[in-house]
Parts: structure tokens; sequence; C-alpha cells
């Protein structure tokens, strides 16, 4: 039942390089469509790998537990891949999450670098964070380029989409607020990291940062720099505010 | 005279787009252009600019300071910018560095990804470290694609070229040496960083990391992550090491 299910989903969609508005996606590689696989079967259309692919055995055993297609298909793997050397892709449909309310939270405000965004997420579940917030306009987080930027750690997040900080800070209200800023009046040194059970990391657009009405929005917080930069490359300055906060128990 | 001398140098060059060989590169930018001019206008051949560039005063008297010459030429910029957004170029002859044998580095093995490379300078420059080691083969330092991520802070750096980690051992002696490996060590918890005051940080490459042989080069050391990720990204990596390393002093 389950099969013909897939099997008749399979056959409505023509499966086309990808689109914003499209309501599929697809992993490029095989341990991001590992990935897929093991943290979200029950969105995956079918599977598709290229002839020569060479680990044919172990792709048919984990997608027939879940009764997900695996098509060889040296044509289609050509037309969605811009890279050489892409042997598998896992076409999935798009899902929707929603934060977790005992978590503590990363927010992005305007992220627009697709490839940062995967960067990002990656990073963050290899702190622990698991939950990640997106205030609109952002980058689309289904595109290729950030499924393959995160390695495939996407499907192991709970993402969600909010069109103002406001909107996201009325629905999570318990958490402690910290926004990233070059003007932030809190130093982040390692000697004193703010202490909290249950934070939001707050992080601005990669070309202008937070606005000053994030200085109230909770405790501002700078990344000590030198002045020889203009700032910090944003997954940089995740990276280490997700890092120093997820690290807290350990001082 | 020296006005004169740039002039010959100029003509002698056609300016291309850019190759591995070719002798010079160029900034793409406004921003990493004014970087160039700051650090190192000694190098700089010629500036060019679009006619639509608007801020040609400030451009003109910061390179008369240094009688370098500035050009009008939609066609060139157009030619030697992948990007719409391009305005402003500055074409530079390629140099060679040698590290500051009293200060601490950076050293990468085979870095291979341009823009990787850029925003590992980027980072390092933000936290204090202007000594780079690159194990090669790696990536090219002048790729105007390094250039960019780097956001100019490669006029910055000192950066040099080794054979081996060997043969940057037997140069840089005194330097502690602490490797950045999945199986290191000492875990890099932000309660008990190595204390150093004069060290070497080491990264591998993107893919494969630093190999085994690594274990013994100094004191090894994880950066503690979750099962839910392969590895960080290099940049993260490096970002991580570099702020903890030299945040030491606020302990």
């Amino acid at each position: 039942m389950e099969q013909k299910d897939k099997k008749n989903k399979d056959e409505k969609i023509q499966i086309k390089p990808y689109k914003k508005d499209a309501t599929y996606s697809y992993t490029l590689g095989a341990f991001p469509t590992y990935e897929l696989l093991l943290s979200k079967p029950e969105k995956v259309i079918k599977v598709v790998a290229h002839s020569s692919y060479t680990d044919m055995e172990g792709l048919k055993e984990i997608c027939g537990k879940h009764n997900i297609p695996v098509e060889i298909n040296d044509k289609l793997i050509g037309k969605l891949s811009d890279k050489e050397n892409c042997y598998v892709t896992g076409i999935f449909e798009k899902y929707t999450c929603r934060l977790s309310e005992d978590k503590s939270h990363v927010v992005l405000v305007n992220p627009s670098n697709m490839g940062n965004l995967g960067t990002i997420i990656r990073t963050i579940v290899g702190f622990g964070i698991y939950d990640l917030a997106i205030i609109l306009p952002g980058a689309d987080i289904f595109n290729p380029k950030c499924v393959r930027a995160s390695m495939g750690s996407l499907f192991k997040v709970n993402f969600q989409f909010f069109e103002s900080f406001d909107e996201y800070r009325k629905i999570y209200e318990n958490h402690d607020i910290f926004t990233f800023m070059l003007n932030g009046e809190h130093t982040l040194n390692i000697s004193d990291c703010p202490k909290s059970r249950l934070f939001s990391l707050v992080f601005g657009n990669e070309a202008a940062g937070l606005d000053d009405s994030f200085l109230n929005a909770g405790t501002s917080v700078k990344i000590p720099q030198t002045d020889d930069v203009d700032s910090l490359n944003l997954t940089i300055a995740v990276g280490i505010g997700v890092y120093v906060f997820t690290n807290q128990g350990t001082r």
C-alpha cells in the first residue's frame, strides 16, 4: 500500500532542476542522501543513482526498508547536478517543522546566502543545537546548494519561518535573547560568557548585521575582533557564538 | 621617476582574466581595492574603475599619493568580474613574504578551496593572527576568489609556502604546535585551553583533515562536537581554534 502510494507520487512528478516554488528538492551526493534516508525517510519520493555508483547494494537495502524506489538514470543525475562527481540524489518532498519550546535556538535574521545557511546548519548541529528560526525574507533552505552545504544535517534540524522577530518572540517568550552585534554591550570573552539554560542566539544578515533596534531585544553581545577587518564572516560568528554558549557546562 | 616606472609596467601588461601562472592578480570591488591601496600600495600596477563608480575623487586621491594610474574602462571591469556589481578593481603584482618568528602562526596543510582560504585569512586577521603558513599543494592564495573572500585582509598577512610540515618546523622551531584533529587527545573546552605565548595552530585539508602522523607533532586538539555531523567545516574549526587561543589573556 505504501509502496503503491510512493509509485503514484513518483509518476506524477517529472523531476526538473530545482526551482524555489517547486514542491520537492533533492540531495546531491551519497553522504547527504544517506542523511536524508536516515532522518526523513517518509519524505523521500525516490532515489536516483548513476550507473557507475559503487554501493548500489547498500542504497537498495536502506531504500527497501522504507519502500522507496531506486532508479538508475545517468541523464537525470547529470541534469540535476552541477558537479561532475555526483552519483546519487534523493528526491524529497518539502516539509515544515515547529521549533522545540524547551530547547535553545539559533535565530537568523534575513540570511541571504544559501551556502552560508547550509554551513550554519551543519555547525549548529555539530554543537547540539537542533532548532533554527529564520526571519523572512531569507535564503531558500531547500535549495540544493543549501542542502549540500549542510552536508545533509538540514534533515536533523527543526526550522521555522517568521515574518518578523516580534512574531518569533511572541511564540517563544521564555528564551533568553542574545543578539550578536558589532556594537554589542557585552564582549564575549571565554572567561565570562553569559550563563543561560534556555537561550536564543540571534544573528543578522551577511551584509548589514542586526540594526540598532536589536540592542534592546535582550543582551547584546560582541565577539572581540581587531580593527583590521570590517567584521567576521557570518558563519564564523555563528560558529563561535554557538561553541561558547554550548560549552558553558564545561567551565 | 616612480610615476614613469609605473606607467612602463602598466603598458607592458595586457590585463586578462586571472590565470594561476600570471605575475599579477586583482581585487574585485571597492572594499578590497582600498585594503590593497592602504596595505600594499607599492605592489599596485593600476586601478580600473567603471564609469558609473560614485567615489572617483576618493579613489584618485589615494592613488595620486602613490603615483598609481587610475583608468576608467567598463569593458575591462566586465571582463575581469564575474559579478554584476563590481565597479573597481586594483591590478597588483604578486609578491612573497616571510613569517614573523616571534608571532603566533596558523598553518594550513593542503587547503583546497579558494573561498575557504580567503575566509580563513579574514578570520585570523580578525583575531590578530597575521602569519599564515601553507603546506603545499594548496589553493592559490592570489586567485581573485580568495582575495575577495578575504575582503582584502590578504594584504595584511604574511604568508609563506612550504613543501612539507617538516620544512616549516625546521625554520620555525620555537612555536608550540597544536594540531586540530577529530581524534585529538586534548578536548578544547573553554575552561582549559592549553596556554602558550607563541603557538602554531595546524589544520588539515577540507576533505581529509590531518593524518595520524600529526598526533605526535605537538599537542593534538579536538573541538568537541556531536556525532550528528561528520566534522565541522574547516573555516569554522579555524575560527573557533583561533578565537579560543587568542582569548587566553582574558581568562
